[in-house]
């Protein structure tokens, strides 16, 4: 068996490529890779990669990682500026007995060195939403918006190997050198090849209180089905956190087992998935959750896919 | 009851600044910071703070992060350059809503903007251990030395709140913009005023593959003592990562749990800790492994305290 969940639509053509290499017996790490690049390289996704909405001093800085969970290697990268492919560099990082993790001008030497393609990311349309949004804001102060749409996935091959990624360039309007939970293990993402892979999408700063991916791997490490194990994680963070702070930001989350079983959760509106397996054709899902707290995942239609590309590729009014 | 451990005998004199303000009823916050601060400091410990060892470039780049445990607010700074006292940007950082985790000329910005205090954190004597280092290497490629001496303290105050904090300047030789365990949420830290704090020292990049601090405060929340608590987490990581890798790195811990009873573990020769609490004068232990996996807390003797400061102030013979 073989299989890959992604969050959001946006990454349904990622995971038709990464399908593609599993069917052909690749690596779960050549599919994820692959898979997160297509994401990374489409322009009107803008929160990924190129195109990808920049930090309040109009710069777009990326975080990206990769997790192999036959090794438990991690390579990460966060706040990287002025390269095409993030992930890339991350799962090369991975490789390495020490310094897996690197920020800042620090990755970007790195990348430099092993000859990653250079690339100016920020675009006329970021620019146009950048300039949009000041204006909206002139009379408060800049904050970053609410949305979130991190591309992350779990991934299954042929042979048992797990991996788990993700991709972002994080919170619109956010302070020069923020990083939030995608490039950190156990929060964005976690990966055992025993139990399974989880990636989570949402409030960076919320998800990382909760060490939510790392949970719910853990979750199906104790016999729940992938969509227990996420229901049960988001359920039980979002409840500490209203009892804690009052409120609790967005928390959305994807999880495969080493069965090629799937799942999903949210707290929000809204949320999709893209998943693939051996025996399911590229199919995006709905997630919502029910007044019980258990989320269903109903197919999109053919109206809501061409609704979402139309309003991603529409004119950024100014 | 009120207490607080730390990871190495160089938190002893910091603990007991701290144990001064929780006897006084301060909140646990006040005194992590208060106890971390008299670390960085300090200019002979050559792995936090002030004197602390440069990266390859001959740079002090800090890592430190802060838990609250009743909110589970968490603030972080990785990388950051110049500034007396990391643990407090990251303090003051966790009051923000968004943007938690700043890395880099980011954080150092953040930290400009709200008047930490500046400083060159790097002092002769590290200047002396990096060319002494490169020499020895001179034949070979440069590598982060295999030591690793993370501040990083549990602590609870009389009023049951509890917060966790660690403060380091990373792997002696590490690549710029290298980010350990310490500033990663459930890696190096973790805080929960309903069940406990840890935190760990050792190999960054292996640590944060098992999540090892939230794991200690999920299984004394699940009911085991934090000494169980860190034996049990310390043995299970180090187990896997021998079958997946052939070996493991460095994985020490030290966690308290809500009642004030605390643990550690670790799985090398020579880890010690700083502990104090309400019925309990400040004093360092050492930490020793049975062949049984259990370790045990001694006594560190005055013969043993009073060589530890010799061979850290000791000349550094070039």
């Amino acid at each position: 068996m073989w299989g890959m969940i992604a969050t959001w639509r946006m990454a349904a053509e990622g995971i038709t490529a990464g399908a593609e290499l599993l069917a052909a017996g690749k690596s779960s790490g050549d599919a994820v890779e692959t898979a997160i690049r297509a994401v990374e390289d489409f322009p009107y996704y803008k929160s990924v990669g190129y195109g990808g909405l920049p930090n309040e001093e109009m710069e777009v800085e990326l975080d990206a990682a990769y997790m192999d969970g036959n090794t438990l290697s991690i390579g990460a990268v966060a706040a990287i500026r002025d390269f095409a492919n993030p992930i890339s560099i991350a799962r090369r990082l991975s490789s390495e007995k020490v310094n897996n993790l690197l920020v800042a001008e620090g990755a970007e030497k790195f990348a430099q060195k092993e000859g990653f393609e250079r690339k100016n990311m920020l675009t006329d349309r970021a620019k146009a939403h950048y300039r949009k949004r000041v204006k909206e804001l002139k009379s408060q102060e800049l904050k970053p918006y609410s949305g979130h749409d991190t591309v992350g996935m779990a991934c299954l091959d042929n042979c048992g190997g797990m991996t788990a990624a993700t991709s972002t360039s994080g919170l619109f309007m956010k302070k020069k050198g923020r990083v939030g939970d995608s490039p950190i293990s156990g929060s964005g993402f976690y990966a055992d090849s025993k139990r399974g892979a989880a990636s989570a999408t949402g409030l960076g700063e919320d998800l990382m209180k909760g060490c939510i991916s790392y949970e719910i791997v853990r979750l199906m490490g104790e016999g729940m089905s992938p969509q227990e194990a996420c229901e049960t994680a988001v359920n039980r963070l979002e409840a500490e956190l209203k009892e804690r702070r009052g409120e609790a930001g967005d928390l959305s989350v994807v999880a495969m087992n080493n069965r090629g079983q799937w799942g999903a959760a949210t707290n929000i509106e809204g949320f999709s998935v893209a998943v693939v397996t051996q025996s399911l054709e590229p199919t995006v899902y709905l997630v919502k959750r029910g007044g019980d707290g258990h989320c269903t995942c109903e197919e999109a239609s053919a109206q809501w896919m061409e609704d979402y590309m139309r309003t991603r590729m529409a004119p950024v009014e100014e």
